[in-house]
């Protein structure tokens, strides 16, 4: 990856990594897990999608395991949920701005990183944004035991699939400056916001006696 | 790997995705999730096996988020699913069709890419069939909030072993024909579909107290 | 790796192979799974953790795949556990004092062949070492349908990483003897129990309304 990337890919990780463990800490909160569960739910939501981001690509040791300022803002994000989280009645909304940022951070990073390694074609890439922007938090959700966020009702993968696709074309035309991936992590944030806010659903299946 | 075995690999591993994806969409649909939740699921289901497998014998990127073909294929089941499927109430016996027809091609193309793989053993080779072939379906199951298919009652993982035995064993003897292939797909799937139609069930353990 | 760990990191993998085997076989018995299904989830919870650590550090294909020595010891574990189980209300105790015995073994066999393969840090090797001691046990309980030990009460990573920071401590004082690394699997193993025994509990978080 050029030398130019390399503080925008760091940038994008912390603030990933940061947000989904505020993210991972307050659903262990909810459901009463201990310090430790707390800090192990923290780290598995935020540095679980960018493990197997880099194992996908051959990236050996994963970054997530070796590079000691991730690993410390996920504990930090652990810890800071474990000693301030907000009332539980406030904990749901929270968790979905944290993890709309999380999904912007990720699915840049996850498919800018790919995009640069070689080996990796477009489509994989942009994949692998995906799986980067979604893995954390399914990795959450399976270990608290609830059905993961991006299978349920609002549009989830989708604007992280559209960032990851903006990161890729703009890889093509060789345009990859930092206010672009800045630009894209945003589009993600809004648009899941907005898909939030307005309860914005996909389809769903039709049922056989419809109504 | 040789190339007269590259169209078999292919087929086999399209077949496998194709099937996977009606299984994991259908499951999708079952449990009411939006179109997205659909097609992550599908994805997921079809893609989930062959992308371990690739992992545990590197190769970097797997084929299931680098080939186009897979993808499409993976994406096209789940849409299949969401605007064609039958009933729900005829949806559980059709998933499991799928799902050994699934089986039988991914233990065969599983086995298959890792017995021409340097440095496999044939033991490995046959438990990476195994993984492949069940590898989708646990992810499918664990996602959707239930406990994974192969360990429930039906024999569902001694199938897919004896296909990978007979695919190790003909690379030994250097008898790697297509139809040897295809044989042992088909075996795998008829011998799956007995243990589902006669309800054979593995042996369950002892209670304490016999009867 | 040195010729003279090579012997202690196979037996500690064998050891911790076979007691997460009969633990993951007894969870289950418990559940009611058949014959194969108490295989299958023996040999997760056995190769699981050594087969997540392999991938990290680039071993591939994994060990837990590709040894024969330790796919019988899960498989022999698995078989053991169908056979000879104790009585169901007998199992829960078991469980955790063979999940201790599993949780020093990994802990340092992941810690030690982590910080005697090029290319890892430190802080990585402290950290795989946790991942290879609970990562079989999380599988397990996935799998298994019940939210991971690692997040409940009692304090189950604080042992694994402690044993893990010993290991890691004595390689960069170039004293990696073999009875180092048994006497920290046994204070991995000590702990474990010390807190199951005494209820020791982390601290949880405070509710909002605090009494």
């Amino acid at each position: 990856m050029p030398t130019s990337f390399a503080s925008a890919q760091l940038a994008l990780d912390l603030v990933g990594v940061f947000v989904f463990a505020l993210s991972g800490g307050l659903v262990a909160v909810k459901k009463r897990f201990d310090l430790f569960g707390v800090l192990v739910l923290a780290c598995a939501a935020a540095l679980g999608g960018g493990i197997v981001r880099d194992l996908l690509i051959g990236d050996i040791p994963p970054v997530g395991i070796s590079d000691w300022r991730l690993l410390t803002a996920a504990a930090l994000g652990g810890l800071v949920t474990f000693l301030f989280h907000p009332g539980v009645e406030r904990i749901t909304r929270f968790v979905r701005v944290l993890d709309a940022a999380g999904l912007g951070a990720f699915a840049v990073a996850g498919s800018l990183k790919a995009v640069t390694t070689p080996g990796v074609s477009p489509v994989a890439a942009v994949l692998v944004g995906v799986i980067t922007a979604v893995g954390g938090g399914v990795v959450r959700d399976v270990l608290a035991g609830q059905v993961p966020e991006v299978l349920r009702r609002e549009l989830y993968a989708v604007p992280a699939m559209l960032g990851s696709v903006v990161v890729v074309v703009a890889a093509q035309l060789g345009s990859l400056q930092d206010w672009v991936l800045w630009t894209a992590a945003g589009v993600v944030f809004a648009l899941r916001m907005l898909a939030v806010h307005l309860h914005l659903n996909a389809p769903t299946p039709l049922r056989s006696n419809p109504t």
